[in-house]
């Protein structure tokens, strides 16, 4: 038997599969509106999950006015929809770190660094904001080459990618990194080396990177801000990339050379304790993120975590693992505060960032 | 054979591998590298890709200064990498549509009209932006429901959904409609209809919305703002959802009331010619998005575009179909310029908008 | 204060995270991890949910054998994980569709068509698979394309549009439709529709449809073989597409022809009946998923769903809307079994399809 | 002035676009359509890329016969579309490795050892499909504790992540990994390195997973059948995780106890050749895929690449990064020959593997 046509005409579908039992015995349809009404706020069970007992918040009509600031924009992303929500939800996780002064982990991946978030990065370092960072060879690199004035230019997602080689041109997604970065690169790491294995023969990846980090002078470098700010960037990944080639060089020339990712265990561990609250803020996936919060775990695991990201969960990888998955392993605290945002970094990180200093700025907790 | 390590350590990498050749020639390092830099300009091919032969655009380090404004964040993103370049590329594509005063499609799906991104239509419609919208039924219904009153509320990706099924409450997303507003819709629906039906028995969809439309006194409402400022509203798909569901509840008692979606073929082909210039701004995808493009390829192909998606190309569908892909059919004509902004459109669309305002009230482009 | 050394050493990280009260207590190493195994299980919540009171499912090593049948590989794949599990899931739920007599959904977009797809649809449907069919107007124009011999071609999804646009080949993805495949669909429309004229002035989409399919003489046509076996096709956007002008065009010479969409939803709601079961299987988003989920909520709700799709539901498109958001609005039942499989159907859907026949076979379910 | 009405009816909407100026010439339809074919083949750019020049191939409609292989599915893939047309391609590349003796690269991540994949990467290495072998500390931990019997189990991507926590269960997707198995891991990994440190205080990474592979006796455990097939497993992110804990750990103990990450860019230098050919299966993205790509830039550059992931191009992450930028770096050859599936690994890489090695069977190139 199908819908009876006759019921259909006069009651809606809605009431009709919402209700369906009552409709039976209701006997027209503005009752069965009131009843419905009223039957809709009884059922409320209200021990259910937080987001149920509290009253809810609205959808609101998110209208132009010119000149709006960051600030303003993510103020009304909290009563936009979807993922501008989950941003603002960030930003609010993020103030809350700061006024409860945890220690903050930021961790990053490579590709952030050959865009324009590495002056970024290097300036929160500068208004420490962090206070940890876990990053790749590749961002270490990077940050290096561009601190030598290497120049990284813009391209398109559809370049020709052959004849890009042949120009000496390395492509990363839209963006392009000049062969001759890498050269200038590889004669300043043989001398940042040789002074820093004068004083250290074994040295752990984070030292290696204050030790050069002080060598370098540009207010924009990330290992120049970090060092000087006193932010240990870990790097465990430290053997990849052009980074760990030029160290296994050094190395064929001095033998008695090592840098020790593993001690660099010892010292994240003990930097962080259980008895201190701790936030994550992690950008893209990869070892970075892994490290980070498996450090965390062996301190208590996390108050607050914000994960942005593309990824997805649906693969079990690393870069689309949630904050909720993350509770499983005790690497967030089961009443720890999580927001995820899911996009790209190169829009979603300044949106959110620029709007929380702001916000940190009026709240006094800027130094 | 390996490669000779006495070589390596004095080279480095880069040169090895994209001089190999010259390597043996190369009597020291410093001339080597010389070479290389030279060589890497020789090495162009004049004749490639436009992104090739123009001087190149540079990544700059982002940095925070207080209270900006989305406009100066878009401006920065020009420079910033990923994504962040493509929405500047949008906000560029969007201000060629409207210096040359293109006939301008705005298509979006019914979650962000859901969203408050509803408002933002309206709005839009109000400053006559867009030309055309095309759309879905759900979008429609829900406008009309908010205009009646309705309040969406926010919830989470992680509800449970069993206990919100109970209490009437209906999930997008993190955002909810409760079915109560279903039964707001579906009465005024009855009585909007009755109104129609007095004036035209047999209507295109796109008439039909404007008479709606123009029952609706809700300054936030796209129906009432497209009906004000003459904008139709083409909606192929207007036999679904609960609006659908109205269309043959009334056709149940007029069986002479006829929805005619085939001839908005006509007025949309009319409407357009191959003489004007054509600019599409679609959010996500479905049949709205497809609809334009078919429209647009009846006369001629866009001129301009813009797709704002969180799809990818990898499966063929409509909504990651790219706008190099539309050129193929003609669907943007072979000089055409596009844009495509991968993410969610609850964060860049807002963005892209304010900055994109913004500048046209500097140039004057705002009546 | 950090972790104390002296105790990580012996007892190892995860003691410490899990069992920190407890490792004060503890005398020794042995000891601790015996109480541990136990403790492991007295947390058990007996009262939570289904996945945790039963036995748990164990992962297996996955080991090649040569000429495995895709059924030995999909129940392999209930014991490997993440997708693979969700596949294997989403053959239980099929196969118990099929045990209880379901009344079938089967709901899938124009790029399926396209691609080799079609056949098997076809085929489906031969063997009286679904019982109900929802697609879009390109799904359509393009199976009688087929019929009528055009040949759909491979190519890359990083060709050459221009040149593509300059020789009428027409790419979706990495396939490609000839621009004279359009022109023969034009011309055999013309005459479909003629020959319907004579029998309908006013039809509905569905009826238009499988008048058209009783035409077609093509084994692997998706509209002969619905036709043929009584499965109504419907499409609720049909005024879209080349489908869609070509009936404006037809209509332009007899305005006395209406193909009529609302109709189509008294047909469908008199179709499904809340007594019987019901199931759905829905590849990729669009209308056609929407249409069939909500043609479902008006009888009841489906008792079973499947969703094959690459979206996520991070930004609330019907794409990637989930199984578990259905069942707030009641699309699916509250005790509903459901399966998600995330990835490209072309893929997915022959591994899922060709096991679960195979299964049915055995089970003596095929007729 | 919108389409000419007259001239739509008669000739039809593709004619208009892609023959315009033709159209005016054009006597009647007939003429028109004879025109369009020749001209079709006429308008072909001979010199244009590659997959213009040869005879196209064509979709084929995929119909299910009862037992189908999956060498048998994959044979269909090929004229079927989207990613399943790139697995086709995928396996056209392994079998050119295969049958020009490349010396072959596979990467993975932890996530795809948790799952039942890390039998049939064990297996594979016992039939030396792979030559060398590069992944992440956490898929060396996990292939430990699976080598001393523990068991994962089958949970829910929406388990209840806190309860889950209670009972030390850790997830992964929808997978868990037992507290108890990380415990049973430490206490053997202690008695491994005990072993190890017996021959030797400094060790590259590379040389500890295989002194660990001989130490495990497990048919199914990768670093067993890795080490007693002479393959090397390169881990330059050995720090990280559970197993960088434990090397920390006892490195408390023995301070002079190295692992020294830098030593095997020697080893991974040298074993590569430039004069031999070099084939790259990369599963997921991460360090693993990066280091492998970089090694293969170091000796020349890659022949084939095989990327099977669930990233895309986007956001210049490495996880997306395509065959096609790896060009411009010059990591795979110009006329290097590349496929890259989009798609969860536990679904594709099974599909992908077990269809090869028939195909190889049956061409004498299993040994």
């Amino acid at each position: 038997m199908g819908i009876k046509k006759e019921k259909v005409i006069y009651i809606g579908y809605f009431c009709i599969i919402h209700n369906l039992p009552q409709i039976l015995k209701t006997p027209n349809l503005s009752s069965l509106h009131e009843f419905s009404n009223t039957n809709s706020i009884s059922l409320v069970h209200p021990s259910h999950n937080s987001y149920l007992i509290f009253k809810m918040k609205k959808v609101k009509d998110f209208l132009y006015k010119p000149s709006m600031t960051t600030e303003e924009m993510v103020d009304a992303f909290g009563n936009l929809g979807y993922q501008a929500i989950e941003l603002k939800e960030a930003q609010k996780v993020f103030l809350k770190m700061k006024r409860e002064n945890c220690k903050i982990f930021l961790t990053f991946t490579s590709n952030m660094v050959t865009s324009g978030l590495r002056g970024l990065f290097a300036q929160l370092c500068s208004m420490k904001i962090p206070n940890i960072l876990v990053t790749t060879s590749g961002s270490i690199e990077e940050d290096i080459m561009k601190s030598l004035g290497a120049s990284f230019e813009i391209s398109s997602f559809h370049a020709d990618d052959t004849a890009l080689h042949e120009k000496g041109e390395n492509r990363i997604g839209n963006l392009i990194i000049k062969t001759e970065a890498y050269m200038k690169f590889e004669d300043k790491m043989a001398e940042y080396l040789t002074l820093v294995y004068q004083k250290h023969k074994r040295i752990s990846a984070s030292e290696l990177l204050h030790e050069i980090g002080i060598l370098i002078s540009d207010e924009n470098s990330i290992l120049y801000q970090a060092a000087k700010n006193n932010i240990p960037i870990y790097c465990p990944g430290i053997a990849d990339s052009s980074f760990g080639f030029q160290l296994y060089m050094f190395q064929q020339k001095h033998s008695d050379f090592i840098v020790d990712t593993i001690q660099d265990m010892q010292r994240i561990t003990t930097d962080l304790s259980f008895d201190e609250k701790k936030g994550l803020i992690s950008l893209g996936g990869s070892i970075s993120k892994h490290y980070a919060v498996f450090a965390s775990l062996l301190s208590g695991g996390l108050d607050y975590a914000i994960y942005m990201t593309t990824s997805h969960a649906s693969s079990g990888s690393m870069s689309g693992a949630t904050t909720q998955e993350a509770k499983s392993w005790g690497k967030i605290k089961d009443d720890g505060q999580a927001a995820t945002v899911n996009g790209d970094v190169s829009i979603t990180f300044p949106l959110f960032i620029t709007s929380s200093l702001d916000k940190m700025g009026k709240e006094g907790l800027l130094k």
